[in-house]
C-alpha cells in the first residue's frame, strides 16, 4: 500500500500490444492497493517523425525551426500516449485519467527543446489518487510561466517521472526499460559485465554522465536531490509476473553505502563517444582567462564537459576542453570568431575523434591505487591517454576512440568486474 | 489594412509542400497589411489515424474509449498543423506564433467529442496581432472550465476559425477548402449545378444542416449569430494568385438580402442519406407524449432532426422522427428498452434506407408553389414521399434513398437553377 509511479519508454510504448502489456502491469500494481502514477514516454518513432516533418518545413529555408514551436510539436508524442494508456487502463476495468503536463502543471523555464522542471503541483494528481484513479501524466513536457509547452529534451521521460515521484513523495520510482538494469558495463562491449543489484546514486550520476543511456542525467540528479528511491527494470517480462519477484528485480538505485557495497572498488566502467576535444594553446596565463573562453561557449549555449588547464610555463598555458560532438562546429565557430584574438591564443586545435572511458565507483574513495591500476592497465594495452580527469568517486581518461571498446574491456578484467554481484 | 481570419481544411494543411502553400498564402495577406489569424485543421489522414488507435486499444473488451481521453488523443493533430504552420511561416521571413486551444483560450462545455465554444479570450492574439505577428490557433480544440481538453467534434475547426473571428470582431473570415465554393447542389450528381457568388447566412445554414458538406453546421450558426462575414473559397489556387482576385473568389455567407438575391427563389438543393426514420404506431395522443419518446432519446445524447406527429384518429396518433443513422440501433435500443411500454405504442418501426431532399431558398418567403412544383416534379417521377417537413426557406422531404440522384437533378432541372448566378 504505497505511492509509486512507473515510467515506461518508448519502446515499452511502441504498440496497440505493448501499451495493453503497460496497463496489464500497472493494473496489477494498482489491484495489490498501490496507489499509481505512470509516466510514459511516447510511441517509439513518434518524436522523430514529428521532428522530421518540422525539419521537411524548413528545409531550404535556410533558417531553423522555432524551438518553441518545435516543443509544440514533439509534445504531441506523449499527450497521444497518455490518452491511449488511459483508455488501455479503463479497457481492464481499471480508473484512469491523463494529464499534460501543462494540466498538472509540471511547471519548467523557458528553455524550449530543454527545459528545466522548476515545480510540480501534486493536488490534482493526489485528488485523483484518493478517488482510486491510476493518473497518468505525460513524460518529457512541461509549460513556463507565461504558459509555453516545453520539453526537456530527449530521454526527458525518465526526468519527468523521477520529478513526479519527488513532488509526491513516493515510495520508489520504476523506472522500466528494455534493459534489465545497470550493468558494470555495456555487454555488447563485455559479455562477462554483471548487473548490479544496487548502485549508489553519486555511481549512476556518473554512470549516466559517462553514456551509460540507461537513464537520463537529469533524472538522476532529480534522485539524489530529492532522495527518491529509484529502479531501473525491464518492462519486457511478462506483464503477470509475479508482484514481489518484480519489485525487487533490475537495479536500485539507493542513498545508503552498505557494507556489501563497500566491498566492491569499482561498480562499473562507462564510456562514451559523444564528446569533441578543443585545446587553446599558449593562451596567457592571467585571471579571467577561463571565463573569456567558456563565458562565449556558455552563451551560445553549449554545454561544457571536461575542463583541463595545466600549469603555466613562461606565463601561459595550454586549455582544453570537451563538448558533445554535435556542438563541435558550433563550439570552434564561437572560438575562431571573437574569443581567439580576444585572448591572443596561438592556435585553437579540434579532435572529434575522442573516446572517454570512466572508471566507477563509491569504494574509490577509499581505495588508492585505482587510478594508477587503470594507468598501467591502458599502458599494457599500448593505448595512449589524452587527457585525465578526476572526482571523488570516477577517473576519466580520455583516448583515440578507435580504442574505446579495447580499454573497456581490459579495464572491466583489470578490475575484476565479471565478479560483481 | 484589416484583420482578417483563414482557415485551412485537412487537405490543404495534408503534406509538407501544401503547408508551404499555406504558408505563401498567409504571407501575402499578411504583406499587404492585413492583420493575420490562421486556423488549420489536423493533417489529412491524422485524426482518424489517431482514433484508429484508440479503437485498437479498446478492441475486444467490450467497453468504448473515454470521451475524455479520445479528445486528449484528437487533440494532438492540429496542434502538430500549428506548430507546422508557424515553422512554415517563419521560414519565410514572417514572425509567426502558435496556440493550441486552452492557450488562448477557446473556452468550451465539458461535452467530449462535441464541446461547444462558450468563449474566446481576445487578449493574447491581439498583444501578438499588435507585434506584428501572424497567430496561428488550433482548430477544432478548446478547454473547459476544469482545464480539460475538449474537441468540438468533426469539422469543428469551420466553427473555431468563425467563433475566432467573431472574438476578434474580424472582418472576414476566409474558409479555404478543396471546393471552390457552394453550388446550388453537389455538381457530382448535376453537372449543370452552378455556384452561387453569395449565399444567406440562412441559407446556408439550411444548406450545411441538410447535408451540404462545406461548412460544418455550427460555424454557420456562429457566423448568423455574431454576424461573421464567411466566404468560402478554394485552397487550390495557386497561392500567388492576385489578392483582390482571391478577395472575391468562393462565396460569400451575407447577412443582407439583396435585390439580385430575391429574385432567385431557390437557391440550392441539399441532400443527405445520413439519417434513418423511426416511427412509433398507436401512440396515445395525450400531452407529453412527444417528451415521453424524445426524451430518453436526448438523455441518451442522441440528437434527432425532423419530427412529425399527424392529427390523432381514435385517440392515437403516429409519431416519426429522423436520427442520424450512426445512432440508428443506439436509438433503437432505447425505445424498446423502456419507452415502448410506458407509452403503449403498438409497433416501433424503422429504416434507415432513407433520403433527405430539401429546396433551400430565401425567395421561398415570399413566393406561393414552390411546395406544389416540388411535389409535382416528384409525382412525375414516380418517387413517393414519406414524410414532409417545412420551414420559411426550405422543404424538405423524405424519400427511398435509391431515388435520391433522380430526384435531385429533377428538382434541380424544374426549379431553373442550372441558370443560377
Amino acid at each position: 500500500m504505497a505511492l509509486i509511479v512507473h515510467k515506461y519508454g518508448g519502446t515499452s510504448m511502441g504498440s496497440v500490444e505493448r501499451i495493453r502489456n503497460v496497463a496489464k502491469r500497472v493494473a496489477k500494481w494498482h489491484r495489490a492497493g498501490h496507489q499509481m502514477v505512470v509516466v510514459p514516454s511516447a510511441m517509439s518513432g513518434e518524436t522523430n517523425r514529428l521532428l522530421k516533418l518540422a525539419g521537411d518545413i524548413v528545409e531550404g529555408s535556410g533558417r531553423g525551426a522555432s524551438p518553441r514551436e518545435l516543443d509544440m510539436i514533439a509534445s504531441t508524442g506523449e499527450q497521444v500516449s497518455i490518452g491511449l494508456l488511459s483508455i488501455a487502463l479503463q479497457a481492464i476495468g481499471v480508473q484512469a485519467v491523463s494529464y499534460a503536463g501543462w494540466q498538472v502543471p509540471v511547471k519548467t523555464d523557458s528553455s524550449f527543446t530543454k527545459a528545466r522542471i522548476e515545480s510540480i503541483d501534486d493536488a490534482r494528481i493526489r485528488a485523483d489518487l484518493d478517488a482510486g484513479k491510476v493518473v497518468i501524466v505525460a513524460g518529457f513536457q512541461g509549460v513556463d510561466a507565461d504558459g509555453h509547452i516545453t520539453t526537456l529534451g530527449r530521454g526527458g521521460s525518465d526526468t519527468s517521472a523521477v520529478a513526479v515521484a519527488a513532488a509526491l513523495k513516493a515510495a520508489e520510482c520504476l523506472i522500466y526499460t528494455d534493459v534489465d538494469g545497470v550493468y558494470t558495463t555495456d555487454p555488447r562491449i563485455v559479455p562477462e559485465a554483471k548487473r548490479l543489484e544496487k548502485v549508489t546514486f553519486e555511481e549512476m550520476l556518473e554512470m549516466a554522465s559517462l553514456g551509460s543511456k540507461v537513464l537520463q542525467i537529469r533524472s538522476v540528479e532529480f534522485a539524489g536531490k530529492y532522495k527518491v528511491k529509484t529502479r531501473v527494470l525491464s518492462s519486457m517480462t511478462d506483464p503477470d509476473i509475479d508482484l514481489n519477484i518484480e519489485a525487487t528485480s533490475g537495479t536500485l538505485i539507493t542513498f545508503e553505502e552498505d557494507e556489501a557495497m563497500e566491498k566492491a572498488v569499482i561498480s562499473g566502467i562507462a564510456f562514451n563517444r559523444d564528446e569533441a576535444k578543443i585545446t587553446l594553446t599558449q593562451v596567457p596565463d592571467r585571471p579571467g582567462i577561463a571565463f573569456s573562453i567558456l563565458g562565449p561557449v556558455a552563451a551560445a549555449n553549449i554545454d561544457v564537459d571536461m575542463i583541463i588547464q595545466n600549469q603555466s610555463i613562461n606565463g601561459t598555458t595550454d586549455f582544453s576542453f570537451t563538448v558533445h560532438r554535435n556542438e563541435f562546429a558550433k563550439t570552434m565557430d564561437v572560438l575562431n570568431g571573437s574569443v581567439k584574438d580576444a585572448i591572443k591564443a596561438k592556435e585553437i586545435l579540434g579532435d572529434n575523434k575522442i573516446a572517454k572511458v570512466s572508471l566507477v565507483g563509491i569504494g574509490m574513495r577509499s581505495h588508492v591505487g585505482i587510478a594508477s591500476l587503470m594507468f598501467e592497465t591502458l599502458a599494457k594495452e599500448g593505448i595512449n591517454i589524452q587527457m585525465i580527469s578526476t572526482s571523488e568517486i570516477k577517473t576519466s581518461v580520455v583516448i583515440d576512440d578507435k580504442y574505446m571498446e579495447l580499454a573497456v574491456r581490459a579495464l572491466h578484467k583489470a578490475f575484476g568486474l565479471e565478479q560483481a554481484a
